[in-house]
């Protein structure tokens, strides 16, 4: 499907990820983009560098006549949002939508805000952003080539769930559709374990003596980026995807636990055996994992 | 120190790290640059590529008259090769060393061998390298701005270190001294528990499934991007090195179950707590880690 920009796009949050898809929207030229900040301050900046055509701190003004709404908040603000959204006007048929690292609580408890006021709401995913947030460090092109789950809740016709899909796709991203606990399930895994891998790698290499950081090399850096993310963020995000989270973990631990069995038994086969593995599942791994442009 | 050049250089196995070292030795023109590789194939691409003045697989041939000679092999065949280089005759104090990850072993099998012949080694450990090894990778500029840590013999004069610190710091090195137990323990918590972290971050995440990796983005690519290392070396290296690296993993094991705890117990202060502490942990670290040019 060729892009279409004749949309009217309405952004709530403009840091990482909403100031990102403000300059898309931009180059792109979008038909409208309207913005909503909880404060003045952002919005400021965003109509001074032109990335929207109407800027409010009132969500419903912000909603009126749009027709795809991202909401770019923490999941935990989310709920509230949605509710004061509940008395807005967007255009008919449209569709509500997010940005959101966890997907259960909020088709739990955000998607039922919309569904109430007879609006649809369909998850998004995508899968990009950095351990460094804030519309300060958005750039165009933040999409291109990312994965983006959508999780469409059981109200949203085809037609929806079609032009979200082709809204994700005109930024670049790959999307893929399924329901929220298989989303979580996935993210897990392949997001919030790593996350947790960079902050016990951070720990356990600097908390003894942080100073040796001086004689490190890439290894370090690469494996502990994700633990410079912002510690707010990431706590709700862990906290909210626990049940899928804590086996992964124990799944980590265990493989720890045999590593350090094989070293204390100065089983090489046993070790190499881990290593191999780790290997051959990486390369198979970043043979198909999108390819960022 | 100005770079002198004025060097007699012998390199002892081009693959990654010795590799990278003579096309360094090549931009700076060294007076002389001789190379041993175990087979023949390798010397010829080094001939090739016009990388060395004198190649041969005879150990004893390739050290004659050099003034460095760097044994750039797996540690595990250090002691072999050491063995066949005390019939050399390099230059007058001359210095012999190598690049290998471990130290305390080679300060402890290796350099006696150099010793008992009349000759001074001196451990290097620049921190230099990638996942992806073999001459195929090699390329200038890969010691510019690493950490490269020396551990001197008791045998060695001043005048010696002075001239193997230079010689690193004309590739850009930032050379510290210390002795083989300092040393391990550094790289145990800098380099060796970091790729350990990668390798059973990659096994928890996509053991269950490979497949999910299609949803997987930079969190994943970066944390694990050690994983994919030469499982033969990295075996050595974690073996060798397994009495600093236990506690290390023990360590990390702690702060994973001290996560796994939080989550369990909602405690978000806990969990929030960790996630500080490891997000200013890896500022300061970033901030006196040697820069990559």
């Amino acid at each position: 499907m060729p892009p279409n920009p004749d949309i009217r796009l309405a952004v709530f949050g403009p840091g990482l990820l909403g100031g990102s898809l403000l300059m898309d929207a931009r180059a792109m030229g979008l038909r409208e983009v309207r913005v909503w900040a909880r404060r003045e301050e952002p919005l400021r900046i965003v109509k001074r560098r032109r990335l929207a055509s109407f800027v409010s701190t009132d969500p419903a003004a912000v909603a009126e006549g749009a027709e795809i709404i991202v909401l770019c908040v923490p999941v935990g603000g989310m709920k509230a949002l949605a509710e004061r959204l509940t008395a807005a006007r967007p255009a008919r048929k449209a569709v509500f939508t997010d940005v959101g690292s966890v997907k259960g609580m909020v088709m739990r408890e955000v998607a039922p805000v919309f569904r109430r006021a007879g609006f649809t709401f369909i998850g998004s995913h995508p899968m990009a952003g950095s351990e460094k947030g804030g519309l300060a460090e958005a750039r165009p092109g933040l999409y291109a080539g990312a994965a983006c789950i959508l999780t469409p809740s059981p109200g949203a016709s085809r037609a929806q769930v079609g032009r979200l899909e082709s809204f994700w796709r005109m930024l670049g991203s790959h999307t893929t559709t399924m329901d929220a606990a298989g989303h979580d399930a996935v993210v897990a895994r392949v997001s919030h374990l790593p996350h947790v891998a960079a902050v016990v790698a951070t720990l356990a290499a600097l908390k003894p003596d942080p100073g040796i950081a001086r004689h490190s090399a890439g290894g370090l850096r690469d494996t502990t980026r994700v633990a410079g993310g912002d510690p707010d963020m990431w706590c709700e995000i862990l906290m909210e995807n626990r049940a899928c989270l804590i086996p992964a973990l124990r799944d980590m631990s265990r493989a720890a636990s045999k590593i350090v069995s094989a070293l204390q038994k100065r089983n090489r086969t046993l070790l190499r055996t881990q290593l191999i593995a780790a290997r051959m599942l990486r390369e198979r791994a970043m043979g198909e994992a999108p390819r960022r442009v």
